[in-house]
């Protein structure tokens, strides 16, 4: 039994099972409509920031593995600065808000049209700008989320971008079996898991935090990163593994504390396995999410991810990682439901 | 005078202006090259990683800004490990590595000529791998970089997309009267600074640095964070302007130093003037590199930038931010020449 007060955070948290379950039962049907939205197009675009961008991410790389489709992540200055014409006509541009109505976001939306593309909203607020003015609106059914620190909102994203992506690779029910069971995995790494509390006390007291992830589970690492670094107000970088590898590998020391987040299977278990490995041996301690036997074997700590293909190992995964960042915050004697600085609904710009 | 030993990294820095001269008379010649194999092509995608990736990232935004070229970062695990078939026959695939060696890029390169895209190799040596299976060949020359942390092959790089992005534009030759000033300009930023002491102390005693740029001068503030990371040893996260606004702001309080860069004119400067006075505000000391008046005037510190329009800036803003680290790395008694942990040449994956 855990003493403390529940926070809104931890209430929100819980409630994703039902969210994701909502959001796959509203969305399946529309896949179709993606489909002929796409038509003869040639890639798709993400528009997003934030939590929503690290959904994004994982987007980017489920198109590109999954489906087979060119994918990439615009860059919105482009569109409200700098005001460019490009020429979107083989684009398909999905813009991804929780609020659907931040400003740069919402205009970058509608640059993307003017420039010829075909415009996708997901977003968890019916009518807002970003759904209303979207070609077609995926909206999310995460319920009202309160606390700062985006939850349901993210997980439910990733679901919303699953039906996306599948349903524009050649056989789109190809992963319907295990998309109907992404509900009961989000429950079951609700269960008390004992090793969390360790896991806490390793990130807690560590002097630097840091977060890697590879492929479809970059963007679950990427979520982690930000998630500590708003709630627990300190600098936690993320990294692709590959940039990890690339110079930055040599900031990892003693006092270092990294968040391995892994899928059970697919091409990058090894690898992220010996990274557990080369950062155990630079004196960092390290707490995997995920992985296969010998990726909890290499890490210092190690908590359980869910039982689903990689493909769609995100829309689980990110629970113990929320979890996790949701009782350190506690431990620092902080509030994760409020950090400081932070607002609801994200402008980028203060007058836009 | 400086009475510390020169080190390497400081001779290569120096060595710039002559570099990035002789990789434009080089290159230039090459535009009708370029623009002839991008033909009926919608879109650029760029290949790289570490310091290139950086380099990229100014690709990236110049191409759409000023070429009006749609252009997005490739995802080479795509290629490596999930060994994806993606449709790039709209596409032109640059790849940037400066040894031209790493595997993980010569695969990627391999891979999009499969899947039907052009390819251009940017790379510092000619015969690598990279440039001798590209369509074509950007050899920058920059001459053997000998110090681990990357100079003078990361400025010559930018020099080459530089030439490579202007190529597809609709005047090729529009900037031309400003690429023949940037050698003068790097060497202009190569005089003493009376200004840098202040800068470097205001750094190396920070407990958390972080640097951040906007659009064109994003990758500037990427490759300031990489290189302090590099160096120092330490982590230093670089942010997108968006992506600070949207959370992470609030890991910003005392003893957090901040570099920011920015262009002298250009949509973002504003933005990027008003991100240094909410720093300031937030207890965070901040040294600016370029911008406008007003931007030097709202940074705790300032250290001129070059004198270039917004969108060749980048070739010449990366020195002051190469002394600044260069001199705060001696400042923490450390070399760096050969920051530990660091090879020459990178490959992401230890055995591919």
């Amino acid at each position: 039994m855990d003493p403390r007060p529940t926070t809104q955070m931890a209430r929100e948290i819980a409630e994703q099972p039902e969210a994701v379950r909502r959001t796959l039962d509203a969305l399946l049907p529309l896949r179709p409509r993606v489909a002929e939205l796409y038509g003869g197009r040639r890639r798709v675009l993400l528009v997003a920031r934030g939590s929503s961008d690290n959904a994004a991410v994982y987007a980017r790389y489920l198109l590109e593995t999954h489906a087979g489709v060119s994918a990439g992540l615009a860059a919105p200055s482009v569109a409200t600065h700098y005001r460019s014409r490009l020429d979107l006509a083989d684009a398909l541009v999905v813009s991804v808000s929780q609020s659907g109505a931040t400003e740069e976001i919402v205009a970058t939306q509608r640059w993307a049209a003017e420039c010829g593309a075909a415009t996708v909203a997901v977003t968890n607020v019916e009518g807002s700008p970003l759904a209303t003015q979207a070609d077609l609106a995926l909206v999310t059914q995460a319920g009202p989320e309160l606390a700062v620190p985006a939850t349901k909102t993210y997980l439910t994203q990733l679901a919303a971008l699953a039906v996306l992506a599948t349903a524009l690779a050649p056989d789109p029910n190809a992963l319907d079996g295990h998309l109907a069971r992404v509900p009961d995995e989000v429950a079951a790494l609700l269960a008390e898991d004992p090793r969390l509390d360790e896991a806490v006390e390793l990130v807690a007291s560590a002097e630097t935090v840091v977060a890697a992830g590879r492929g479809l589970l970059l963007g679950t690492a990427l979520e982690a990163a930000l998630k500590l670094e708003e709630t627990t107000l300190r600098v936690a970088r993320g990294y692709s593994y590959a940039d990890l590898r690339h110079g930055p590998i040599s900031v990892v020391e003693s006092g270092v504390a990294a968040v391995l987040v892994a899928a059970a299977d697919g091409p990058l278990v090894p690898a992220m396995t010996e990274l557990a490995a080369d950062l155990a041996a630079r004196g960092a301690r390290t707490v995997g999410v995920g992985g296969d036997a010998a990726f909890a074997e290499a890490c210092s700590r190690h908590l359980r991810g869910p039982d689903l293909p990689e493909a769609l190992a995100p829309l689980a995964a990110a629970v113990p990682v929320q979890r996790l960042v949701e009782r350190v915050t506690a431990r620092l004697g902080l509030d994760p439901d409020n950090p400081r600085g932070l607002a609801k609904v994200t402008q980028t710009d203060s007058h836009s």
